[in-house]
């Protein structure tokens, strides 16, 4: 529907009304028109299309007829299709007739100065910003849909700068403006807008921290909209002119700030008191939200700390990394002040808008150790960082808590980009242990990866990947769910004694005090713990089923055991929790169990491989006993990996 | 779907398991399985349904086979579909065989007490609660649609109580159960269930101030959710009960407070560490919407203000109330404090349940002189009160500035309950007075009457009763807009000067001085402010023709003019403004314009008569020059109205 404007017109008067090109002036003939009118014309100037219709919408074209009979609610439509060339070139005339024929009783005449305007964005996002797009100023998704998008302009193109590139109001280098979205402001018409009118671009209150948007001048940027500045005078010299714009987003969606952005065009008539809108269009952005990465996504670089205490570890691990042939980088002690835990400081993930890609860091509220890796070594151009808050002692505020499912198609609703997973207290408990709500809400908002919540508060860490990860695989939803399993290591364990190896020991030559399979068989503590164990990963097991769409057929149980800490009366590993792995790949780096030694073989390592290697997976098992699992973490939260983006383009979900 | 839970069995042992009939236990025959094993057989008592499934997930009726060939991945689906009368009655046996197949080599055992446990409500919204509604955990619009409702119980019962009903934890009297949703807690089983586990009500931290839930005994009544409390433990004693809960709403929803709240009835296992849900179910309330009537529906009671200096208004005024019949209740001044602005204290409206309709006064953040009426006079049986916050002294507070319209279909979408209507400054614009956030995000959050922001703040007092009003018309959309027309009003000086009557004076008779209708067209300053006055209202009359879909037939100009207040730069009615009227059926109560008088007559009541009486309302002209108008105001903004409710349920809509 065309905008429609409601103008007066007085007998005997010209009215003068400055006309934006594609909008509709109606104005009342019935109203204004004389005592002893019986008919009317109407004529108008080359390229002003006119239409008369009453109440009932008949609606018939002026050209064709001269003469019309006045009746009440005739309304006259005026639509131009060319600009002008000089202020008021534009008129329409309506002539009034009595009851003689012949003579003219009045008239009334409208001026118009016809103008092009508008506002101009990517809505149709092939990366190139269109013409006029009528679908600019609203936001759908999915293949079908349109809108524009803005990408959170957090990483730094120059070492040289403070801060991300949105952190201040200037842009530093030429290159940022590839970061940013392109936006245009076009305008033709009579080399300046009638006095008393001006060309207003704005943004509402709300707005103003999410966006930035820098003029293009052929010497200059100058920030113009966003921090702070909520409305722009432009400029309408010349007339036939194009202002680029490029806009940039402040910070990603959270539970405050909304993830769409608009911005108002307006034409403003100055009056006798103050200035009143004759012309408003909008654009609307939405700000492109962070995307998390599953295991199934091939690897781009993989991160791991070395410490002194770590040396052995991390051996094994470059030899394992030698195998996946992808890039490894060892974050030295320098940087990490001895903290490993490489999974919990920071998540990996990236944002996408149709011109441009940014890897993204999600730096976790933790701040230990390794608090100033992601600013200091992952920061740079195309590779942005933001922050979450939340209480820094939380340990489910670790991102060894924040997982993502590979896609999956739940009861017919497809996730293309999966869901991310995290751990918490069971639902509806108010006491236990929950995520900060400001860091589930930032991966709500993101809208394009809906969190599930799983139960994680029975473990002392409490983080799901200490029971949980996901492979891929050739065959049935392209992945594997793989969960530890008490139950699947007391049957093997049960086997290994009817077998007659109920004195073969774990932990042989470790630091701990190696232990009988009999031994573990017979504690009947032990098994009451994993009994609860057990439950609380079947009740992860039954809520990923229902979440995630899945079948048993999709799931691999890994042995696993787990005793409590009197401490905190919650669940550690009993053994190097084989799920708790690194996945590059086909190229699996699994905690080594140190299970007995059968015939030379570790019956643990043995189950692991032939449930994965049918897969076609390729196990490493490393050894992470003192440096890693006896400080209550394994392989995967001692390690991170940047993966490469989803070809799917998230604004094609259909929300 | 059925809710799955995960149960893993182990051979020669006999597994206990609490199971809720219409659930399903799922259990994984393959891993369990003794070595050796080739086939297996299942067996159950009476009332327990069997099923094998592979991981293709064929399903073959255990009942019809003896055994099964024993392979990778298949599984035992177990329900039951009767209630158990002791303890793990109902029992499954899987029984392996080995290459003998005369021969067990091992079994493996399940023993399940089958309860029924069932939370309800009136989840159908036809004044009843049923029995296990498939629906009763989730909400839907529309009249195919399903989901509880909750009133938010703000009337006052009893006069001796002090506040709402809501406002203690407390029911003082048992007709205040009628205003609160019935729930129903249907247990069957054993007359106790099997040690460690426990029946539990619970509600979410998010929903503790939305809600409050009574538990009904034969004696008395307890709150046991809300209000802090989060969690209650259920009886299950007797094993065939109904325990009754009646739940009542605790506030509106706001922007803070979202609009669903949800009970969780869990089943929890005690285990070694702690509690364990093995059954989880939700049943879902809306918390019913405020809503307000438009002019189109009839009065139920009509309130003005008795003070000194309104004697003679209020004495036309009752004359008018007469000819419409409607019961008229007079606010005394000591009750009202001198306050004459009845409209703008309170806005009258309702709130609806299938089982129940109350209606509801918002109070207004205003809280001058009549503060206290609404609280002290409204607040009742069936009458409840709720309040709004917001900048005390900002008049766009005041609800003269809160309207409502009659039921519209804009573009096809429906609005069955009309929309609601503000004033605002421009949109965008970063200065101007604004209704307060508050109230704006309680209006919206209401969702049933999505509201619509005029431009007000050109006015002095700023309210949207002062340029526009809807009166009932018994075609076309069944009702008209009014807007207030300084244009049609100059038309009509215009002719009158044309027919000899330039010399007539306005305001005979009056405590102003008269002024004559050819000084009021020769008055440049006069006609420039009321031109752009007339941007504004055509402004807003663009803007309410495409948020109501209106055509220029649906809309009736009333003849107003407006002047410059010097103190404010902002508009004043210039002569009584007349579409600031009292809307009662069909009963129209106008400002008395005080117009010249031309043969007796005054052509501005004639203009509006001959524009009116032909849609069937009768117009009556009340003074209230010195009494109102010189005050800012008018009848309208001093008086206020109690309308019946839609026949339209709100639940019915479509969002």
């Amino acid at each position: 529907m065309s905008k429609q404007r409601t103008v007066n017109l007085e007998c005997g008067k010209s009215t003068q009304a400055l006309y934006v090109i594609g909008t509709v002036i109606n104005v009342d003939i019935y109203k204004p028109s004389p005592p002893g009118c019986r008919t009317f014309e109407v004529t108008s100037s080359p390229g002003v299309n006119c239409s008369i219709s009453n109440q009932q919408n008949l609606t018939i074209a002026a050209q064709y007829a001269t003469r019309w009979a006045l009746s009440e609610g005739i309304l006259l439509g005026v639509m131009v299709d060319q600009v002008s060339y000089a202020p008021n070139d534009r008129k329409v005339t309506v002539i009034f007739y009595g009851d003689d024929v012949g003579e003219p009783i009045d008239k009334m005449i409208l001026e118009l100065t016809a103008v092009v305007v508008s506002l101009d964005v990517d809505a149709d996002r092939d990366g190139i910003v269109e013409k006029n797009n009528p679908n600019k100023g609203s936001w759908k998704w999915g293949p079908k849909g349109h809108g524009a998008i803005l990408l959170v302009n957090c990483d730094k193109e120059e070492a040289a700068i403070r801060g991300n590139d949105n952190s201040d109001d200037k842009v530093s280098i030429f290159e940022d403006l590839g970061d940013m979205s392109h936006m245009i402001l076009r305008t033709e018409g009579p080399n300046n807008l009638p006095a008393g009118y001006k060309l207003n671009l704005s943004i509402s209150p709300l707005d103003e921290e999410k966006v930035q948007i820098f003029q293009h001048d052929i010497t200059k940027m100058t920030s113009v909209l966003g921090r702070k500045k909520m409305s722009a005078v432009m400029d309408f010299t010349k007339g036939d002119n194009e202002i680029h714009f490029f806009a940039e987003g402040l910070m990603f969606p959270n539970d405050k700030i909304t993830n769409l952005v608009t911005i108002n065009l307006s034409l403003l008539q100055s009056m006798i008191y103050r200035e009143i809108p004759i012309f408003t269009e909008q654009v609307v952005f939405r700000l492109a939200p962070w995307i998390m990465t599953p295991n199934t996504l091939g690897p781009a670089e993989v991160f791991v700390c070395s410490v002194k205490r770590n040396v052995k570890f991390l051996k094994e691990f470059k030899s394992f990394m030698e195998k996946t042939q992808c890039k490894l980088t060892v974050c030295p002690e320098s940087m990490n002040l001895s903290d490993v835990w490489m999974q919990d400081e920071i998540e990996f993930g990236y944002t996408e808008a149709p011109h441009k890609y940014l890897n993204v860091v999600l730096d976790s509220p933790r701040d230990a150790g390794l608090q100033d890796f992601p600013y200091k070594y992952l920061l740079g151009p195309d590779f942005g960082h933001t922050k979450v808050t939340g209480e820094k002692g939380n340990s489910l505020n670790s991102f060894g808590n924040l997982e993502v499912s590979p896609p999956v198609t739940v009861n017919g609703k497809e996730y293309p980009l999966g869901r991310i997973i995290i751990g918490s207290s069971l639902p509806n408990s108010s006491d236990g242990r929950k995520m900060s709500k400001t860091i589930q809400d930032f991966l709500i908002a993101q809208e394009v990866q809906s969190p599930i919540v799983l139960y994680s508060d029975w473990l002392v860490v409490g983080h799901v990947d200490e029971f949980m990860t996901f492979v891929p695989a050739p065959d049935r939803k392209g992945f594997r769910l793989l969960l530890a399993s008490p139950d699947s290591c007391y049957r093997l364990f049960k086997k290994l004694k009817e077998g007659g190896h109920g004195e073969a020991r774990m932990f042989e030559n470790q630091v701990v005090k190696p232990v009988k399979i009999s031994e573990i068989l017979n504690d009947q503590t032990l098994r009451e713990e994993n009994a609860y164990v057990q439950q609380c990963i079947n009740w992860n097991r039954d809520m990923l089923k229902m979440e995630l769409g899945l079948d048993e057929g999709d799931i691999i149980d890994i042995p696993a055991l787990f005793h409590r800490d009197a401490e905190f009366q919650r669940a550690l590993a009993y053994f190097p929790d084989m799920v708790n792995m690194l996945v590059i790949g086909k190229f699996l780096g699994i905690p080594k169990p140190f299970g007995p030694l059968i015939n030379g073989k570790c019956p643990l390592e043995s189950a692991v491989r032939s449930a994965l290697e049918p897969l076609g997976l390729d196990c490493t098992f490393i050894d992470d006993f003192t440096s890693y699992h006896m400080r209550y973490g394994e392989v995967h939260c001692g390690s991170n990996v940047c993966r490469k983006p989803f070809t799917f383009k998230w604004w094609n979900m259909e929300i």
